[in-house]
Formats: C-alpha cells, structure tokens, sequence
C-alpha cells in the first residue's frame, strides 16, 4: 500500500485496511508498496478501473457501507462482463480532512463484507487527502481463460440481443432520491436497493464464454450503452422496447405512465449483462438462465447499419432513452 | 476505458486517451470497459497504485506535462523497487468542470512521452469529474519473473545498507518553490528538477533481484522509509550521515548549513532505491553500478533490534530527519 505522510495514516492504514488484504496473499499485509499477483497458468489478466466522486455518484448520507460495496460491485460487474473470475482489488482513498473515523469503519466494514461474498480480497492502493470530499477508486483483477475474454466487439449479424435481470429500477431509484417522482413505499425501497447495491452478474457471465458474441455490463443506460456495442461491433443495434424486462414493482409504474421508458431505459446504474448470440444458442442461453437463477431475456437484434433503433412491438420506431444517465452534479464535459 | 455521462467524455477520451493505448494489445483502443494484460510465462504481476491531487502533491502551475509524466515516474519507481519490467497502466483522470482542453493536451503529451521512453502504454480507466481539482491515479502493472520480487522485508541482520544516485534534493527543490530557502539559480534549477522529474530506477531493480534482501524506493523521505525496512524485516537499520549522497549543487549548502540535513534525510521524493545486501555481494553491487551506469552507495546497515539509529561517521547518534514529508497541504491525518 502506497500513501505518504504521517503517521496518522500508517496507523489508519493498520487498522482498517490491512485486516481486508488478509486473504491476499500477495498484498504483504499492506506493508510493501506493491502487490504481487499470481495469475493462474493459460490465463489471461482483465483490468478494469471504476471511480465514484461524493455528491457526483454518491451523497454520503448514502451510507458508508453502501457506498463501499457499491464501488467494489460496478467493478465486479465490470469483470463478469468480461466473463472473468474476480481476483482482487486495489483501492484509491481520497479522505477530507480530519479524518471521519466511524464513517472509515462503517466503509471497511462493507468492503469486507462484499469481499467475502465474492472473493475479492483487497491487495493495495493509495490513500490521499481529498480537499473537496471523498474520492474513490477501484481498480478490479479478474482472470479468464487466456483468449477467452469477452468483449464489446464480437457482435454479429443476426445474433439475438440479450439482458439479464430487469432493466430501469436504479434510474427510478434516482429519481425518487431526488425527490422528482412519488410512488409507493414498498416499490420506493426496491429502486432504492437496486440503485444502492448492484447485483454483478459473475455467474452469467463466466457462463457466457465461448457463447456470447459481444458483452458488457449495463451501466450508463440500456440505449446508450447498447450504442457502444454496435459502434465497436460496426452494426446497429435494435432494441423492441416491448420485450425489455421491468420489474414487478416498475411493471404498474409504466403501465401508468409510458413516459417512464425514457427513464427506464436512458437511465443508468443497471449494472445487467447486455450481450448478443447467434440464435442457434437459443437454447444454451436458456440452460444459462436456469442454472444461474438469472432472468435473461431477449430483447431485440443486431443486424447490419450503425447506431441503435428503439421500436414497438409492431416495429414502429420510437425514440426513448436519449436522456442518457445524470448523476447529481449534472453532466459535465468530462462525464461522470 | 470506464466513464459515464456526455457525449463530450466520450470525444475527450477517443481525442486525448486512446492514442496513448495503441501500443496496448489488450486494452481495446479503449473502447471496452475493461482491458487484458497477457504477462509472460511463469511470470508474477506486480501492481501499484499511486494517486496525486491538486495542491497537497503537485500545483496545477507544475506544467500539465510535468505532472503527467511524475505520476508515471512515481509509480514506475515502485516497479523498479519490485525488480519489475513494466507492462502498463491504468489512469483515473478527475477534471474539475470546465474541461482545460489545452492543460488536457499538454498533459497528455507528457504521458506520451514517458510512455515512449519507459514502454508503458495505456490500458484504460476511468474520467471522473473532481469538483475541487484536478486528481490523479495510476495502478500500474509490470512482472518478474516467478518468486523473484523484491520486498521490504528481506532484510537479514549483518546486511549493508545501500541508496542509488543522491538524496535530498527533491526536498530541496521544495524548499525553494515554497520560498523557505534562497539557493544559487543553477542549484534551483537541479532541485526543481529533481523535485518534479524523478528518474525510476528501473535498470537498477532488475539488476538487484536475487541480490539485494530488502528493496525499497524513498519516496517519504530516507529516515522514514528506511524505518518501514527496519519494521518490516524485524531489525534496526542504522545510517552513517556521512555516506549519505549529496548532489554537486547540495553539497556546498549542507557544508554551509548542517541543518540541512533534516530537510535532505527527511525530506520525501527523492525516487531512489533503498536496499539491503549481504556484504558479500559488494562486488556485485559494485558491477551492477557500473553496468547501468547509476551511483550505489554505501550508506549503512542492518542489525538486530528494531527503528532506524543516524550516526556520524565516528559512531555519534543524531536526530535528522524527523520532520517526515510535508506536502503543500500540510500533514492530514490521512496523509498524503
């Protein structure tokens, strides 16, 4: 673990984070400045770097367990759609000034809890003085058989195009939390979750491998990213928004109000695998979706052209979605 | 490459960021979320992490250039005290809102350069918006061979203690740009030098594995991190003062202030290597020296007991170095 200065931030590192890199074997306690990692034989490393800025992606009345697994789990979600296996992690603290030392704790405490639950020990990082609020970042290890990674890219004419889980809850939880939209109390703490705590599609995406042209993770709205699979794949992508799976609290929202699709499906946070097949593993997606415990669904196809096109049912074309994902700072030139 | 939000991100990262990856196999053109590094062979991976925010490690007044190819340097010193080739890196980019397209240019170009002259391309990241400066973070990647890193805690009892080039005058360098100290213009210019473009000492790592016990870079300053040698080895590490190395333009000052030497051994980024070595192995040092072309210098010991004794040449304890490193923010209890 690299981090200069007093030795006020030794003695932090000591107790809060050593104790998380206990499974690392490679992170020496946090005692060096560097990590060893020791990749199986025939694999190949996936890297993959997500970063979270207090009032950007996260108010810290959040919660700082919450906040902390939440960075650990866009990061996972990362690595499942690679279809890789987690490995470790290394953590950038940025921490204003003094030092909150609950709130560190009660952060610690959710790391350690979601690196139990996905084996993902930490293995190192930086801690630094964040003048203006906390600033977080992950950089996430995964491994994968070597060539077998899965990309954006692969996609192919005539594949189907899929999702697993449901799509949109996160972006009505974001509008509940800013307060731009009532709905019932029980559905209010379902968005809320899934705003809050991602589910990263691991199984799915190991699963995936050798099966699956073009992946990735749904994080900055279905339209928008369905977009980075086409251009990088040179296809267009075409979404029936009909078949795009909500959940049973959004189901009577939408019913309600069509007006919701722009969020649902411009929205970001899904943190679902998106990904395309050729039909004729229809059948082998199914297989998937039974011995993971994961909806998948198809939603749409790729097919020559560019871009992504919204339809109904009927194939009239619509236009959703292109409000694209808005964190609470707005959306700045750099993106967020 | 990681990053939510505008379209302008987007076209930020494809103008400034996707060049610096085309030297990257595995990292996409950056246009995937997450990149492979394929290490050799019975190899291990050793990553870093090192992060630098806007007025506690560098003033944006540094030259975007400057502070792109020290965060590099950093974190390739780290490698180098692993005995480490580097592979790669991963950037998290935090810009304050508006983007400055010309400092984003010029920064880019100094990570470019130093890409250029150490073979260390880009892999991806992640472009964050950082409300209150600019903050930057690299994990870096590099490998060695199977069980040949090189730590902090090989050190053994009875081991000579050595540092590569000069010490101090990085602190000096600080000294000066924080007005403490008027220095002749020439010495200035080699402090600011030292202070903002440190020298990895990669060749040197390399050469040392399987020679030296212990290894470390000095980034906090001598005295300190030769405390994290003594602590992780389980020894004393004792320092003969009169061996430390000083650079042509410090040597007259310290022989005209000896109360220099608090600011030299204590002072931080100086980026050399720290190392233990059995006494037996001086003439392979002394080789090693001559083959890359780096001064290695003598300047202590290892012995049984624990924290770090500085002696004068005829066995006299003194007190240097304890005022540890201060950044421009002064010592939080984080650190810096």
């Amino acid at each position: 673990m690299a981090g200069r200065g007093s030795l006020g931030e030794f003695e932090l590192i000591a107790r809060y984070l050593a104790p998380l890199a206990a499974d690392a074997p490679g992170a020496f306690g946090l005692e060096d400045d560097a990590a060893v990692i020791a990749a199986p034989a025939d694999s190949d490393l996936v890297v993959t770097t997500d970063a979270m800025v207090e009032g950007i992606h996260f108010l810290k009345t959040d919660g700082a367990g919450r906040i902390a697994r939440k960075l650990l789990r866009v990061n996972l979600s990362d690595l499942a759609a690679k279809g890789a296996e987690p490995i470790g992690y290394q953590l950038v603290l940025g921490l204003p000034a003094p030092v909150d030392e609950a709130w560190l704790a009660d952060f610690a405490a959710g790391l350690a809890q979601d690196q139990q639950e996905f084996a993902f020990p930490l293995y190192g990082g930086d801690t630094i003085r964040s003048p203006s609020g906390l600033m977080l970042a992950v950089t996430a290890f995964g491994h994968v058989q070597k060539g077998g990674v899965l990309q954006r890219s692969g996609g192919q004419a005539g594949d189907d195009l899929y999702v697993t889980g449901t799509i949109g809850d996160a972006a009505l939880g974001l509008e509940v939390k800013l307060k731009r939209r009532p709905v019932p109390a029980a559905a209010a703490a379902a968005f809320d979750a899934r705003l809050h705590l991602p589910t990263p599609r691991l199984a799915v995406g190991r699963a995936l491998r050798g099966t699956a042209h073009a992946a990735m993770d749904v994080s900055d709205g279905l339209v928008q990213d369905a977009g980075h699979i086409a251009s990088a794949s040179g296809l267009r992508v075409v979404i029936d928004a009909s078949l795009v799976p909500f959940s049973d609290a959004a189901r009577p929202l939408v019913a309600q109000d069509t007006g919701l699709l722009d969020v649902m499906l411009g929205g970001g946070d899904d943190y679902e695998l998106l990904f395309s097949a050729s039909p004729r593993n229809a059948a082998s997606i199914r297989q998937i979706a039974m011995a993971t415990g994961v909806a998948i669904t198809r939603i749409g196809r790729l097919e020559a052209g560019s871009g992504v096109l919204v339809e109904t049912a009927d194939g009239r074309p619509i236009t959703v979605g292109r409000a694209g994902f808005q964190h609470f700072g707005g959306g700045g030139a750099c993106g967020e």
